[in-house]
């Protein structure tokens, strides 16, 4: 069971957790294949994609302008660079229109924050671009619930220990809230903290965790709302 | 004067004040600007190149990716759209190679933070990329002598205010040390704070002030090693 009463913070990640993303970079693909068809097939096409991410993914980390130059990437190498210009050009204004895009909180966020704030701590821990996050969490009007705002080049042990170190915290005092095992569970579990998955729909294969977890640290919850009953 | 005894914390800035960096963007315009000679001189190039990258600064932020982004585009542009494939691929690896440089740090830097961080907790407030600016700490062997590390998406008042805040500490009580003055010291002087500018030979345009800053809160030294100086 959740030991409620020696928990001082608790970890909110943002993508897929506070609002869509996920949805965002997918439909991106989708009209990238189609924009590609004369050169390869959608499997083909997401999957020399897929390689060109990961390859390029120490130097450019997450984010929509490492996703776009990957993008560009992926559509020389199909086209043996003969892609016209003009194409490349469609690319780079897809990847600005994602930069720019509303933000869509999902169901029950504002309820669930409104009422944990009152309670604990509240942080957010988020992978991804500085400027793209900080812009997202702005527009969201969350900001007032949280005590803190950190945005991670990657989400590993690591980094959630030089974390709770910061926040001067022990592990069994911090709770992680997210839809991603790999990022937000796990690393944080392994240290002896609490985590609480909440799956999205759509899971970017990188983040995809393929064993089952079995530890009394972590619970999964079907809806982000059900956390109330974890953390009450 | 300063009052050194009041200094709780000194704050660097990273880029061409701890190490080289505008250089190697200046370099990159340098070939870009071959490699577009078909299409236009030097002079529209840039300034062509210049507008683009102020235009795309709010969705973009600082930072290789974005500079990578707003070469293409500059390339689109002023080819009408008809420069081949191939060169654009160059671009992008122009932009990894600046991703993969090495770290060269400016003279004195070592020994500078060496003996401050025996008095004083040094900080690093850098602007730019988040994994680009952490790489390069790690690159750079100097992690060893900063207490905290805080990469902002932009460096103004209220971004320096909220680290002071978080810092705990009041802006008479904090330096900040950088080749920018627009970016590392005007913003922390107008909150009360001290600004040593140790201006670095090339500066980027957007950085540039025009006016001199007549403040008892500004220093100006030619050389990093000066600081040890005013900061006895």
């Amino acid at each position: 069971m959740l030991d409620t009463a020696k928990i001082k913070i608790i970890g909110f990640d943002a993508d897929d957790t506070l609002w869509i993303n996920e949805t965002f970079f997918r439909e991106a693909e989708k009209e990238f294949v189609q924009q590609l068809s004369y050169f390869g097939d959608e499997e083909t096409i997401l999957k020399t994609l897929y390689d060109i991410e990961l390859t390029n993914m120490p130097l450019y980390g997450y984010g929509v302008k490492g996703f776009v130059l990957s993008l560009i990437e992926t559509a020389n190498k199909l086209s043996l660079n003969s892609i016209p210009a003009n194409r490349l050009a469609l690319i780079i204004d897809m990847g600005k229109q994602m930069l720019a895009k509303p933000v869509n909180l999902l169901e029950g966020v504002e309820d669930v924050l409104a009422q944990l704030s009152s309670k604990y701590q509240l942080i957010v821990a988020t992978k991804g671009d500085l400027l793209d996050q900080q812009r997202k969490l702005q527009k969201s009007g969350l900001l007032r619930f949280f005590h803190h705002i950190e945005v991670m080049s990657d989400k590993n042990e690591s980094s959630y220990q030089s974390l709770l170190q910061r926040l001067s915290i022990q592990p069994n005092e911090f709770v992680m809230i997210g839809n991603s095992l790999k990022s937000d569970i796990l690393p944080v579990v392994n240290l002896g903290g609490y985590g609480i998955h909440v799956p999205f729909h759509t899971t970017w294969h990188h983040e995809e965790v393929n064993h089952e977890i079995n530890s009394p640290l972590v619970f999964k919850v079907e809806k982000l709302n059900e956390v109330l009953l974890l953390l009450k």
